[in-house]
């Protein structure tokens, strides 16, 4: 009835086999929401929600990814819980933790997370932080995935990622981070092109090595021959400061018709959302056929409902 | 197990044969939760809810009657979620119709609503716009139909509303122009009496004649001979700056029992709420036994059942 | 299906027999939902949650709480329904009454709760007031006669309670006016020591006589012999604007070791938390063997659980 405790705070914290379980779960389970077949295996488990940065995509995609398995939810806004404001964070995790089945945080930084997850009974997800977004990039890699499955029904291929490469133009952010640890766990390379000043740190990601990703100074030439290129907005909540030095800095990474016309002719164009049109990228592009970024929202929630499943009950089948 | 693509954005969106469904449901789905028997038809369905106005009534009506059916709710507030400011209102649409099921707006403008509609993969309920406000008409017009039920149980009579006369005393708002549009599709008249400078504008409900309803420059004419006579409070929700303006300008538009006096004896007296007692309505009419305000406010509750129902799984039997 | 109209406002609402009932009850619950055994007789009843107090303890205790036990939660929070506001309280409480099965309301004054009940057609629990929290003192009450359950089953024994002694060490508030009540209905008493100016008011708690509690100057003496030592922050909720006179005043009401040391060997210390480590209590003490806050944290949820469904349904079997 219930799986050995373990959390999901960053990419890596899971291996290559276990992702191959969960895509393939994922498209079980998608398949079968999308023909009204009820699975409702987390009836009587409750999921604790806990924002320190607004969030629509992810609060949907959690809320309503939970109930369609049985579940409930309860949404701790900042206003409510500032983790570490009225008691330490630990004390949070141990009260939280008695009541709640498992726990996803969206809030500023990785310690954080990592400190109530410490003192948690419980799983705990990793919604968001400055340094790891985890989930998006399982989202991402399913889409993917999923796009590339050979047969149109749900068989999932991991070895479809070996040796593909990826072009991430833009901010050197939390996503950024979580696809170096996914380029280097599972095979693919990741090609980053950053404004001077904000570049990627790799030692944020922990990497073994640097085979997993090669920088370029021109938007353009990282996307050359990718199988995918991507990007985030220019300015990420909480550095609305910034947002005159960014735009000036940011002028030249938009993604293009002109970038998507030198990658690989059935190359995805993929953005966590939201998207500023005429900022990160340009209409033709996140409008235009190569897009799959409704998809890549939709598959948060699938992603997230794989993932809850097995935190909770472990491999099924 | 799905119903075609539909919204309800406006009263008219329906027939006149579809109320007369929703509202023999009605009684039905209100009998049978009385006496406890279990239904639960929208098992892992989603309704997300979206609120740009602060709602008590609506919120609580539409989770509790949503969780009476089986079902879950998202509840994104403003700070969340406004729409628009994050993204554009189309690609909010795109993404919480991929992870939702059905979805209930309270806005500003109507235009919000049908851009939102126009890009969603699910239906879309008006909660309440400037312009419009067609659940708590369906509230209003069951509960009229209810109190009228000849035999004591629930069968439904849309004649009974044939040539019948509402008098509504007081702002030309999203209520008034509603009202007209349930005139003109079931065939009452509507008695409008309004402040100088706070008239109805015909044209925002589209009718198709001026047949349906009768203005009154004084609101003790408009109740003469009425069958129902219903008011709302002087100031809405985003007009408060205008609060001393519209309190000297509404000062005779309070339904008193005068006015009550002078319509039909087995006249009801409605009243969406909250009431001001002494502004708009005397304690005496809202607290006498003419009054059905609390009925109308648990039968926003159950229509919206029926509604919810009707758009995800059609008709029943 | 549905058990006669009474509220939960105050301690002294119930009887030691119902509390008897009530703490075996929870035993029960609690070790079916630790075993995974689902019990879910509130499907389709659905528990408004009313907050003018910000609160996570009691969120998450009272929504898993209800989602545990099949049933669904409305959390309506000040800023969309302040009691009192934008309607009479007494509306409100007609309206919400009439769309949900159960409401519990977090407030200031008793008095609005009061109000509240009194014109509610479905139970009114109190959630926390400026006066009294009877849902903390049942959980700490089950907590206690856990920890001193003979045979480590579940077997309450309500007479394990007679003649003991609980230490309360600090603000004369809410919580001592609750420990009083139930020291006078269950036949223990209550050592009170507070600091100058903060005194118990034992005319709040209107209690028979005064033989349930003691007044002692020196915090020391009052745990001396004491089978429990509790206490709460120095300043709290609505009460910061004293924070520095309050930190002064309370300077030697913080629970040490040596105040443990003279009460009795095996005596359990208490916190509804959030607990300030340093102010009134040392971390030695929170975080040592004698300490339960945790169980005690856990317990609101499984209390609440058995008091709902008593409110709701009852006495089971």
């Amino acid at each position: 009835m219930k799986a050995p405790l373990r959390h999901y705070l960053q990419f890596k914290d899971l291996t290559a086999d276990d992702y191959g379980y969960l895509f393939q779960r994922t498209a079980l389970i998608k398949r079968r929401f999308k023909n009204y077949e009820r699975y409702q295996p987390l009836v009587d488990r409750t999921l604790a929600l806990i924002f320190e940065k607004a969030s629509t995509r992810t609060r949907v995609s959690f809320e309503a990814g939970m109930y369609q398995m049985g579940g409930s939810v309860v949404h701790l806004t900042t206003g409510d819980s500032q983790l570490g404001r009225a008691e330490p964070i630990e004390d949070s995790a141990r009260v939280i933790s008695r009541m709640t089945d498992l726990v996803m945080i969206r809030t500023f930084e990785q310690s954080k997370i990592e400190r109530f997850a410490a003192h948690s009974r419980v799983p705990v997800i990793n919604g968001l932080t400055n340094e790891f977004h985890p989930c998006q990039i399982m989202a991402d890699l399913f889409t993917w995935l999923e796009a590339r499955a050979m047969d149109g029904h749900d068989r999932i291929d991991m070895a479809a990622l070996q040796g593909r490469v990826v072009a991430w133009v833009g901010d050197g952010n939390n996503m950024a981070n979580t696809w170096l640890q996914a380029a280097e766990l599972l095979g693919f390379t990741v090609h980053l092109s950053t404004p001077s000043g904000y570049e990627v740190n790799p030692s944020v990601a922990g990497l073994k090595g640097s085979g997993c990703y090669k920088v370029f100074a021109d938007p353009l030439e990282a996307c050359r021959g990718a199988d995918l290129v991507t990007t985030d907005v220019w300015t990420s909540m909480g550095f609305e400061a910034e947002n005159d030095a960014r735009r000036a800095a940011f002028a030249r990474w938009r993604v293009s018709a002109e970038m998507m016309a030198v990658a690989q002719p059935d190359a995805l164009f993929m953005h966590c959302l939201p998207a500023h049109r005429g900022e990160e990228v340009d209409a033709d592009v996140i409008d235009g056929p190569q897009s799959v970024v409704w998809d890549e929202a939709e598959n948060r929630m699938h992603v997230q409902k794989a993932l809850m499943e097995w935190l909770l009950l472990g491999r099924i089948g």
